[in-house]
């Protein structure tokens, strides 16, 4: 019989655009989580993890702020029900509530934390499966809702570490928007689609402020616009009254709430959904303000438009205003770190009954790299104290000087490789990023002591001591064996670690 | 124009099997997370959380102790991949350590909790998401990382607050079984294939205990067994000499660790294998022993088979010990919360490389349910103070309130359902929950001061309160405005709740 051809192996790879997360990177996310769900709860709302799967029917197999509406998330089917991992928490919410709206209570506060997954071309920094953190309240249509949102926000960010004065909140209000656009006349509300299709091009030509200048976007809401390398891009068609018009929505920016809200007034006179736009903004500015939170804090702002074109009134959008450098060295601030606002058609789908809701997402991998940045996460990276086995037949003893050390709160093992090389285990412990070593051969045993090595300073001498800080501070001392519990916090405190 | 046919509304269910978890059961099974994750990493291990995704070639499409090697997991082609959701945490572990072992320390003892997915037919508590928990030391072939395990698991089970005396961890060895069943001759440890079929029918005879008893197990290893309906089960075929042996495995235990390891040292007695996995047990017995874990926590048992088909040397379980009524009404013992044992050949479908592994899975859901029958996890569903809203004008006011609260650590919230009805708004207290109900209308503006309603006494005092104790013990209060804080404080003190 000829010889099966064998299997070949398989790769040792997640699939494109997964990654794993270790130690650390773990942790620290799990504390940051665990601050936020303290705020989150303390304002009143409760935790909600909905499964991973979901039916793509329920989903609504679509994607917010994506142009595909078939792609963009993991499907298979499953006897005759299409699956679908889900590809934020927003959707499951709708799913949710419509099934059990009767139960829950009214208004329902819910926050959310968990992975979510895109079924999108991966890139550098651009992954498949990302954490998202939200907070939502169903079944309000108070403008009080969307100022506790903002203020618990505020508050969130604080609470991880986000220093008042690195960050602020902008309010902005999608009504006014659209009350601008029907006062411009530049398109005709009682036209849904069109109304849509339209507000689009314009929305994102007020987006490229950041890129092209007033100037840009005025000729991108007007005729178009031909950039350096000759490349013509095809402009909204407004005439010159309207360009200003959505000009000046941009720049209604005033010193304080009360002129910018009167310069939006101005531009939105005679439109009824301009008009209630600037109420609701005036509503949040003031509850707001009242409960002490400044324009330091929370800001009205009518250029934000990230998001205007998916929510349906108020949008918010938590920036981190400190300055880093980017990829190519150039300073800019640090951006957007969270996001949202209300959408009034959350269960529509499934019950047909239109229910408010509003709330936010919190993009929890660039915070933590925010924090991680601003140093305000203290990378407990740091390893266990690590026992070493001189005479592999006394296990027991060394295990004896784990439980002691464990039993006083300090992280510590037993080394459980191949005893044989002393190297390898002193490598072991400086892979681990180990502050200590503890060290019993059969002498130590016999004298009754243990010798206790600081890797740390041990480190730190081997690289820059002169002969004298050798002398001073011996990286390594020698202490009776009922002394190990004392001694190693002792180093521990010395080497400025609190365990 | 033909009216187009609505789309019907999609059900709001999730797929079958799967199911959302709200408010204290998300916070309750965290809490127990991060208890255990306090312990591993006092121990040295270092969280992995790798992708919920694999490829299909990574997982290896097969799931342990289960019959159907092609079913069992979730996946869809993705490209020219095949994508699966992860159904445990040991598959993904191997090709974690495959992929960066030479960037890991050696050993590498790492904890990993999470999701993972099992595309298996739902029932009554089993779903098709569900948590585990695994801690695993990978590159030690040393007794003394399953030792580790053991007391480690040990220890974990009191700080999540399982008592001592209300479990068991039972620990058995796969080798010992091998050996004895060479030693019976019941079969040819040369013919590995045939081996492993038919140890697994001699490990689903032992595993009958329970229900069938000694001389039913007898049956089954012998000629075949008859049941009370008549039904008749094929034995193993085992003659008389053979059947006893390993009965005697099974009845090996002693009144101590060193006459049960004397027992199954006489049943071995001539082969190597058994040999060597009686030498393992005296290993782990020895340095579990010396670090002060007796037999009320940790201790030998060879009537241990779970997990002995499938693991290569030491198998452990821990088992609750204390009784609860099951679905019938009969007493019984809770049974096994986690289970584990040593695994060889982690990694070779990778790299051709045996790697030693032992580690264990705690079955979340299983011990979460078990604190609440003890009583050990605080149902932490208490709802938030709850400030109504009597003029929907003086939101401000209200909101005020809240902050007052909150800066004080206090969980509250305003209403934010429509104010028009109050009896609503009470209700609204009463889902959520809520302890207290604060109060101010225009006359108690006007006075400065605010009601305080004890919904709990109030509750109370409605089912079953003396005319004495109504009047005792008012369930509102009147207080300055001022006095807020500390008088909701003093009330919540009053209510035993500790906030």
């Amino acid at each position: 019989m000829a010889k099966q051809k064998k299997a070949p192996k398989p790769k040792a790879l997640p699939p494109k655009g997964f990654r794993d997360y270790f130690g650390a990177d773990v942790s620290e996310r799990t504390e940051m989580l665990r601050q936020i769900s303290d705020v989150y709860h303390l304002y009143g709302f409760e935790q909600l993890e909905s499964s991973a799967v979901e039916t793509v029917e329920a989903l609504g197999k679509f994607l917010p702020d994506v142009d595909r509406p078939n792609e963009g998330v993991f499907a298979w089917q499953e006897d005759e029900d299409w699956l679908a991992l889900r590809y934020d928490l927003t959707a499951p919410l709708a799913r949710v509530y419509a099934q059990h709206r009767n139960d829950l209570p009214s208004p329902y506060r819910r926050f959310a934390m968990g992975p979510v997954w895109r079924n999108e071309k991966p890139g550098p920094g651009r992954f498949r499966q990302f954490y998202q953190c939200d907070a939502d309240t169903v079944g309000s249509a108070s403008m009080a809702a969307d100022a506790e949102i903002c203020a618990m926000l505020s508050d969130t960010l604080e609470r991880v570490g986000i220093a008042r004065g690195d960050y602020i909140i902008r309010v902005n209000n999608r009504k006014v928007l659209n009350g601008v656009m029907e006062v411009a006349g530049v398109l005709d509300p009682t036209d849904p689609e069109k109304f849509a299709a339209e507000r689009g091009i314009v929305l994102r030509a007020i987006d490229k402020l950041d890129r092209f200048g007033l100037q840009g976007v005025r000729q991108l809401l007007g005729a178009g616009r031909k950039d350096d390398s000759g490349d013509f891009t095809d402009g909204a068609g407004l005439d010159d009254a309207q360009t200003e018009i959505v000009m000046g929505f941009m720049q209604a920016l005033g010193a304080t709430p009360a002129e910018t809200l009167s310069n939006l007034r101005a531009l939105v006179q005679g439109s009824a959904i301009g008009e209630s736009g600037v109420d609701e903004l005036q509503e949040i500015s003031d509850l707001v303000t009242a409960q002490g939170y400044g324009t330091d804090r929370i800001m009205l702002d009518p250029s934000v438009v990230r998001g205007l074109g998916y929510y349906t009134g108020p949008v918010y959008e938590a920036e981190l205003t400190f300055e880093i450098k980017d990829e190519k060295g150039r300073t800019r601030q640090f951006g957007s770190v969270a996001g949202g606002g209300r959408y009034d058609d959350l269960v529509k789908r499934f019950t047909g009954q239109e229910v408010p809701a509003t709330g936010i997402s919190i993009g929890v991998d660039r915070l933590l790299a925010a924090l991680r940045m601003k140093g305000r996460v203290e990378r407990s990276a740091l390893g266990p104290v690590v026992i070493t086995v001189m005479d592999r037949d006394r296990m027991s003893d060394y295990q004896a000087m784990a439980t002691e050390l464990r039993t006083a709160g300090i992280r510590a093992e037993v080394y459980l490789g191949n005893p044989k090389n002393f190297g390898n285990q002193l490598k072991y412990a400086d892979n681990r990023n180990s502050p200590i070593a503890i060290i019993e051969g059969g002498e130590e045993k016999a004298a009754g002591i243990v010798q206790i090595k600081d890797l740390i300073l041990g480190a730190k001498l081997a690289k820059d001591a002169t002969l004298e800080e050798w002398k001073a501070r011996p990286s390594q001392i020698e202490a009776p064996r009922g002394d190990l519990v004392a001694q190693v916090k002792q180093m521990l405190a010395a080497q400025g670690l609190t365990e």
